[in-house]
């Protein structure tokens, strides 16, 4: 069995912590063995339930050198080179798999986001989803027992109340009263996990797409078509099996059911002081200045490099328009080589606090547009400048004016101060040199 | 008439834009006429209404190069060695108007804080409650006729409802069943406003606290008891009128009260959002980054460099000994010559953006603990470093090792990211030398 999961989110919904390039997956919130991330706790649970399996991690191409720091080399990866809804991602992985690591048409798939918080019990049933595809039925879906009309889920119909049953109907997120409705019905959430044979998706892919090879996919992956799996395949399938699963299942893929799992209603680095009439409360603080609440009912608070988001639980899911009109610079990035945070933006400076890990380095460059300082405030390296190089530790500053080529290596873990100063700062400016001594 | 403005109040209610050194009544948070702090819109007030009056500000002496930046020199000011409650306050204000500005004891005088938010019609009847002073009533008061059974004011019950009344009695702050019994009794909340001959309170000064000349108190000013006016004077007093107030009156000293004020739901210069279904939401955003508010009501969020306070507006009224167990650096403060905001604090290093006023410059001091670095990202000026004069402008770099004296000079307003170095920083580590070319 062929797993997919898809990692792919731009996290948006979890901002003020995730971003494009720190996306939820990674967010190590989870207090239990000293902050797991998400991406770590299913692929944990995976191994438990599906030993046997084969696990490719579907991503988008920005996300890849931090999923590397994360978990190592020993995954397969479907790297995206843009960002693009879940049918696109699916057809790339799939192309992939068959392509590129040679799997038969005729494997079985199962296709899972990375968000969903359960226990094992939820990727056992994975098993009983491959077992079920056959030319009577080639799509295979979970169905999740509802505890309440939720008005954020999609719900699937099946046709008897039994572990399997035959899928009579879909529908779209409906509002409360709808959703009564279809819970009477004995609908089913839409947990986003189907069953499939690789065969069937690269069908899909060459029908709706013109093209099902990977380098085709891979090519043109950004003039591909922004739609959901659901919408371009499973809407359209008339043959569709659905798996019953009563157990607990939360996608905490917004703060209102993130904060559900959390253990401690205070998290992050920074002091956090709460109030006794405050109910109900989460506070997480990774800014570096304290945050005071107070007779706060059903919140969350966020503070981090990004921004601060303060937001009544439920509404906190809505999040993703407002995010998306803020259209930011990314104040905060986790890098293969260390963190980089912008503590000052002026008009013709920036300053950057970057820290890199022991034994890491950055690439030899050079701008054409800003000069920079480097002041260190810890640790001990290398710096090469203009070919020459440098032994730097904590008190030594560095003076790069433009068209300098530098680089620096961490020989302890090092922290810089970076003073850029220039009238046009932008991350694209940037002209990548070879070392030569 | 003296008027006695109690401006030395520590801020902390107004968390976290106010701290110790930027206490509440300079924010310029008042959107009209571009942003007027609370002590120039009451001077303001107290100028068209009380002409011929004097004007004494009795402030903390940590607060008067702020003062002195926002006012000019041009008010008489009692300058208390550190902060005690309004009786020690009054008291070393008196003696100071006595000794120093040689005032008649048989003068009148005002006493007023500086945080009502009132119409011109409140400063007028000052000079009612100056009238009203006589051997047979020392001590006259203003009482706020009440809208609301307010639990945060103290209640001054009136033997009639005339314009002018004897006093029958004093409430402290009371609950909220208690409070509309007193308004049923008559009640008028007290507004702080206490009128006297110059020598009454000299007199309570020698017999309560053994001294009442200005030499005697400002020498001695810590060791005075911590009391307030209304605590060892009034409430002791036999003899007292009130004058009835009924015009709006708010003090503006919480963040409850001084939302209500404002013109605006969203100030500050960072990018604020809020969604449709908040209500009743105030938002002052002073930080670098941007807030998201959703689904929040009758709540009030502030961010500043010193922190974030997000809290129900009735709540907030409680917040000062939250604040107080915070016992945190100052991060940003306004100083005569410009400003200093802390941008990063690390273990062995501290980096502070450091603003200097065209004209303005730094004393001329060493530290004995740390290096620093100056970074210049804006501006033109002069620096001296070990008595030589050089000139510095936008990307240069000067370092200061432990024992290097240094000072810097703005002829053009200059920005500098300051890099601190050193294993035991602290704002103490400065000595003081004289320039010498």
């Amino acid at each position: 069995m062929q797993i997919i999961l898809l990692s792919g989110g731009s996290g948006q919904r979890l901002w003020p912590l995730s971003n494009e390039v720190r996306s939820k997956q990674f967010l190590k919130i989870f207090n239990e063995a000293g902050g797991e991330s998400m991406l770590q706790r299913v692929l944990k649970q995976i191994r438990r339930t599906c030993a046997e399996s084969t696990v490719t991690i579907a991503t988008a191409k920005k996300q890849l050198t931090l999923l590397k720091k994360y978990l190592g080399e020993n995954f397969d990866l479907s790297s995206e080179p843009c960002r693009r809804n879940t049918f696109p991602s699916i057809a790339l992985a799939a192309a992939y798999l068959h392509d590129v690591k040679g799997v038969d048409a005729d494997e079985s798939v199962v296709v899972c986001p990375v968000d969903p918080y359960v226990d094992d019990n939820f990727f056992a049933q994975f098993h009983m989803l491959a077992a079920q595809i056959s030319a009577d039925s080639p799509l295979v879906l979970m169905g999740i027992e509802p505890t309440y009309p939720a008005e954020k889920y999609g719900y699937i119909i099946p046709q008897t109340a039994d572990k399997i049953s035959r899928v009579v109907s879909f529908r779209e997120k409906p509002n409360r009263i709808d959703a009564q409705k279809f819970i009477d019905a004995g609908g089913l959430w839409n947990g986003g996990v189907f069953a499939f044979k690789l065969g069937y998706v690269l069908n899909k892919a060459q029908k709706l797409l013109g093209m099902s090879s990977h380098t085709e996919l891979a090519k043109n992956y950004d003039a591909l078509p922004n739609i959901s799996f659901d919408y371009a395949v499973v809407e359209h399938e008339e043959n569709i099996k659905v798996v019953r699963y009563a157990g607990e299942w939360k996608d905490i893929g917004t703060w209102n059911t993130l904060t559900e799992v959390l253990e401690s209603n205070t998290t992050g680095g920074g002091i956090i002081q709460i109030d006794e009439a405050s109910e109900n409360l989460h506070v997480i603080n990774n800014s570096d200045v304290p945050i005071i609440c107070m007779g706060l009912k059903n919140a969350v608070v966020v503070a981090g490099a990004d921004g601060i988001l303060v937001s009544d639980k439920v509404a906190s899911s809505y999040i993703k328009p407002f995010v998306e009109h803020l259209d930011q610079q990314v104040r905060f990035a986790e890098k293969s080589w260390g963190t980089f945070k912008i503590i000052d933006s002026d008009d013709k400076s920036l300053t950057v606090k970057v820290t890199l890990n022991r034994g890491s380095q950055m690439r030899y460059h050079s701008h054409e547009r800003r000069d920079e300082v480097w002041n260190f405030i810890a640790g001990k390296g290398r710096v090469i400048i203009n070919g020459e190089e440098k032994v730097v530790r904590a008190g030594d500053v560095v003076e790069i004016p433009v068209g300098c080529k530098h680089t620096v290596i961490a020989d302890e873990p090092l922290k810089i101060i970076e003073v850029q100063l220039g009238e046009d700062i932008t991350v694209e400016d940037k002209i990548l040199w070879q070392v030569m001594n």
